[in-house]
């Protein structure tokens, strides 16, 4: 059951908090940490960018290494990226500010950054903000969503979300929060996103979980093309729910799956629809394709097209836009048998644009939430990926995010 | 010899003209007719768009099928793609009323149509208009730039280049128009561009000539990402300097390609600086590359990156988006090797981001040409290409093109 007033510290044992450190010069929260009273499993995927960022490369070194965490420490306003062997010493020592104050190891300590790439850490600021930051961590509604907010980049709107799932006779909470909302594109299509739960369930079930979850939620978002250097979705179970374990290939793993598939799903969707400057959510749907890549590089093509992106910014149903990213996305199609609706509106049928009523088609475009069914008619093969639109808001964040 | 005040009928020969047949509502020339006397040899490449409009399929099955043609008849405002039958239709009646005014045969004359996606031609205005339009063709500078203007869709400015050659102890002419300024991406980078000589050349040189010639030129021109389903560079060759033929494999011949090249270059950069929107033209350079197509793909994610093309726009020495476009290019690249500089200025080396003066940086990229150099240090080979920034202009110019 999902939960409607959803943040991170929902499920038992965990601890959240987040403050302004002096990274974000408007005086917003900057530095989230995030914490599990007894040791987590814990499972992640990261981006598949070849150049990582400092804190992330970290966090993938100690997950592969060990089965359990007590804690994420993420900061926004810096990647902390691109700045060599600094980076490394700087992630570091924000790990072991937090572990100097919960006296644990400081490889109990995932780390994360997120913002401007290429500056050092202003490692003084984080470090002094870090034992008020801990200590004050709690599980309280308050302490969540700050966490939430403080590893906000250019994201307009918080994106928490939690469900209850009821597995051998007891509740078991599933909680998430993300941040976009630019440099968003597979693989992986979010910027960070931290997973709580009270559930029962070792490392390498949470890491089966999480790999095959994000292919059809967090990698079916793009809202620009750019893969971030620094994107990273974690899951942390500490089992303070105290049911019996929770086994790949049983009932109750499946029930557990099904909803942290639907938190993926979810959290994939808030993210683009607060794409930068987006003021549509586009879902992109292709129908009968003759392999699963096709599908895919079809939902692509459309999805990351500035041509068909300012259509739908502009309510415009120029449908040839549409035929035009297909017709060059590198699947195997045959243009004469595509089909295409906008919104539920024929306007493209078997390679021929349809005549339509434009005030219909402009009523509908008006829509904020924007659906683009495709029919190939070639196959059997389905994919479905989500966008924004492409506005004079995404320009004016990104002609002057950094200076 | 470059020539400065360029138009299509400056080779000896050559007619045009260009009218408003009543495509464009804001009273603009819309209908264009470029016209050899005699037959002029003819080759050609074309949009690798699986969709391709219908006036592009009718002359690429001309130009496969017989060696010479008198003329090519473009209208600009209406693709002709995407509407079935009717468009081949189309495209045969306006070749026809060319065809029947020049006393010819309808394959003779070449279509190309570019503009609105998916609306059918308004052909009674088209052949109502030819008539005139072929009628008063001539070889007058004001013809030649009618012609020009004729084919613009979204293009801010003319795109007219001409150079001359001495071959066989005579004055050979080359010139070329092209029209950008959406929809461009390799392969073909170019929209439309027509180029006329008086070269005595026989059809398999030319198109062994230009098939060679667009890789470094059209083939590495990207505006926004999208492949155009009309894009076409065609070239008539009709021997009117009466030289003796030049054959592949002489000097004569690389004299000629060279000349031919430096026009391509031209229009090429000419089509990235007049890219929608655009406020600067950019160009990447990338040296060091393991294969040339790891070159390739590093030069192609930097130019089609929204984060890069908004920085160049915002004046803003962002190196961490272009390391992060290279990270996510699909290149094999070792990022601990890679160093860049904006116009000059040093700002990453070895994979590490250098402090540098922000007033120098801010200088440098207020000029409208910026040269992005990039060392990968892995290897000996190179790609380079060009493209725009992305502004507030891209995005209203696309929100509103069709409607």
């Amino acid at each position: 059951m999902e939960i409607t007033n959803a943040y991170i510290t929902l499920p038992s044992g965990f601890i959240a908090n987040g403050v302004h450190a002096g990274l974000k010069p408007n005086g917003n929260p900057d530095l989230a940490f995030i914490g599990s009273e007894k040791p987590a499993n814990v499972a992640g995927v990261y981006t598949s960018n070849l150049v990582k960022g400092h804190s992330l490369t970290r966090s993938i070194s100690i997950i592969r290494s060990q089965e359990a965490v007590r804690g994420i420490i993420i900061n926004s306003g810096n990647a902390n990226a691109c700045v060599g062997e600094d980076g490394v010493k700087d992630a570091d020592a924000m790990a072991s500010a937090v572990a100097s104050v919960l006296n644990t190891d400081p490889n109990m300590i995932l780390t994360a950054s997120t913002g401007v790439i290429g500056s050092r850490l202003p490692l003084d600021k984080i470090t002094s903000a870090i034992p008020g930051l801990v200590n004050s961590a709690s599980a309280s509604e308050e302490c969540g969503h700050l966490a939430e907010r403080a590893i906000m980049t250019t994201d307009t709107q918080p994106k928490e979300v939690a469900a209850t799932v009821s597995i051998f006779g007891k509740e078991i909470t599933i909680a998430a929060i993300a941040k976009g909302s630019g440099m968003i594109h597979p693989n992986l299509a979010t910027m960070i996103s931290v997973f709580t739960t009270d559930a029962n369930i070792s490392q390498k079930a949470l890491q089966s979980m999480i790999s095959s979850n994000v292919k059809d939620t967090y990698n079916r978002v793009t809202v620009d093309g750019d893969t971030s250097v620094c994107d990273m979705v974690v899951i942390m179970a500490n089992g303070a729910s105290e049911t019996p374990e929770i086994k790949e290939g049983t009932e109750e793993y499946e029930v557990f799956k099904e909803a942290f598939h639907s938190l993926c799903f979810d959290l994939a969707k808030m993210i683009a629809s607060d794409g930068e400057g987006a003021s549509k959510l586009v879902e992109v749907v292709v129908n009968g394709a003759k392999t699963p890549n096709d599908a895919y590089l079809c939902v692509l093509a459309v999805c990351r097209s500035p041509l068909c992106k300012t259509a739908i910014f502009g309510q415009d149903a120029n449908c040839g836009r549409f035929i035009t990213a297909l017709g060059y996305s590198g699947a195997d199609i045959d243009p004469d048998k595509i089909s295409m609706t906008l919104s539920g509106l024929p306007v493209y049928e078997n390679g021929v644009a349809l005549p339509f009523d434009e005030d219909v088609a402009k009523e509908k475009l008006s829509e904020h939430d924007i659906l683009i069914q495709i029919e190939l008619n070639d196959g059997e093969y389905s994919d479905r990926m989500w966008t924004c639109d492409f506005t004079y808001d995404y320009v004016k964040i990104n002609a002057s995010y950094r200076s």
